[in-house]
């Protein structure tokens, strides 16, 4: 029997921070067919409350550390502000959203990340993807639209990279959909040259991918979003698609498509 | 065909602002056996973030009105930290909970106060529930916890009272459950004497609503609640009782029941 195909969309950086962007984004998102999960990062309004309520960030050898104080925030930024705003509008555009954090119905399970070298407090490692419940959901016609904080199952809510959610959910659900994962970002897809935006690699495969860290091409923050991305691949997503807002209505054909 | 019981509880006052309180009533509410349904209300957490980031709150008349940064502060503390945390504390205890505000899957809808006298801003009046979905959850052994946002299916979120949310609820799901709505707060029913913690009124109908309210024991706050329970009664609901937190234990025989 062949499986029906569902659309995972992972938005992040600019198309978040900027509520113009944001909202063109959900209208092309609203009318998309078929069903559909969002997810979506933080952006800089955790920042801004933070800051607004006298917060530091707290950091270790350079790398941002979850504190009680930070899951705080980020719960209601991500969880409540966010989330709730981005389901609203996608309900004013007739998508029928439901904003969800792995806590709800424990839809993402984790774990505190073990504590090796450094540790980063109430940062989330996903363990399990509740996929029946979210079926359920989607079934009933329903959008689910996940933040990027997820639970221990033991009272504690933990920081989570929306990438990984992403990831997760779309291997999670593979076994019952034909998964189609995209990152959508500022940038028209993975460049060749940084400072030429159009640049754009049309396809990466693994062994492309190697000979793009090993020139340089890939690295920082796109290192994990890639490993992500392969990951999802090798784990059962049948095509992972890199690009920015107008990637999902298929007005271009300029982006990255990853494959194994 | 005898319908199945499902218990609406909310909870607000101290039950929501001592964290040891709430995660004790929260394990009690766990263990409640069958389909359960959990509303809470803000407490004093909204005014302590809009304290932190420097918002003084809007008062007309002595009423307080809801602005832009407050609907945004309430979605992120009740929505988002409240919401959350009850939801992870309740997984944590062993209970399927789902945190859920009116907009997801357009659960509960509402609308923008209509300006008579006094401009309320965000503040939404209930139009309609989606006991469809809210059923849906419940099948699936799913527990909803409704925090007090709603949204004008137009994008905008709106800042709405837990006791009519809990109510409305309650009376919305009356078609398809016996319902028994439960008003947890720090007293242990409405009392004939405020001066005296014991002195609770077994039971109050319609006219001894009457009665009460014309001899000043019931004023205040208590006028919208009791109005909500009648209100609720007289629509379907079939049982409303008001006390503390040991009411859902059943440990307890003092509490006030309504009836009309």
């Amino acid at each position: 029997m062949t499986k029906q195909t569902l659309q995972i969309i992972k938005i992040g950086g600019n198309v978040i921070n900027n509520e113009e962007a944001l909202f063109s984004f959900l209208k092309d998102f609203s009318e998309l067919k078929g069903p559909k999960i969002l997810v979506h990062g933080g952006g800089k309004k955790a920042t801004e409350v933070s800051s607004a309520m006298g917060l530091q960030p707290k950091m270790i050898n350079g790398r941002r550390v979850t504190d009680e104080a930070t899951v705080e925030v980020v719960t209601m930024v991500y969880a409540g502000l966010l989330n709730k705003k981005i389901t609203a509008k996608l309900q004013g555009f007739g998508c029928n959203a439901m904003g969800l954090s792995g806590t709800d119905a424990n839809c993402i399970l984790a774990h505190k990340r073990i504590v090796k070298d450094i540790d980063y407090g109430f940062a989330g490692d996903v363990d399990a993807v509740n996929s029946e419940i979210i079926n359920v959901l989607l079934q009933n016609n329903v959008t689910p639209v996940f933040c990027a904080i997820t639970h221990d199952k033991k009272g504690q809510l933990l920081n989570t990279n929306a990438d990984t959610i992403a990831s997760e959910v779309s291997i999670g659900m593979s076994s019952m959909y034909n998964t189609e994962l995209n990152f959508v970002f500022e940038l028209k897809g993975v460049l060749e040259n940084i400072e030429d935006k159009d640049s754009v690699i049309k396809e990466i495969n693994s062994e492309k991918y190697e000979e793009l860290v090993a020139r340089g091409i890939i690295a920082d923050g796109m290192l994990p979003k890639m490993h992500n991305c392969f990951n999802s691949l090798k784990k059962g997503v049948s095509k992972v698609k890199i690009g920015d807002a107008s990637l999902i209505k298929n007005s271009t054909k300029l982006y990255t498509t990853l494959t194994i």
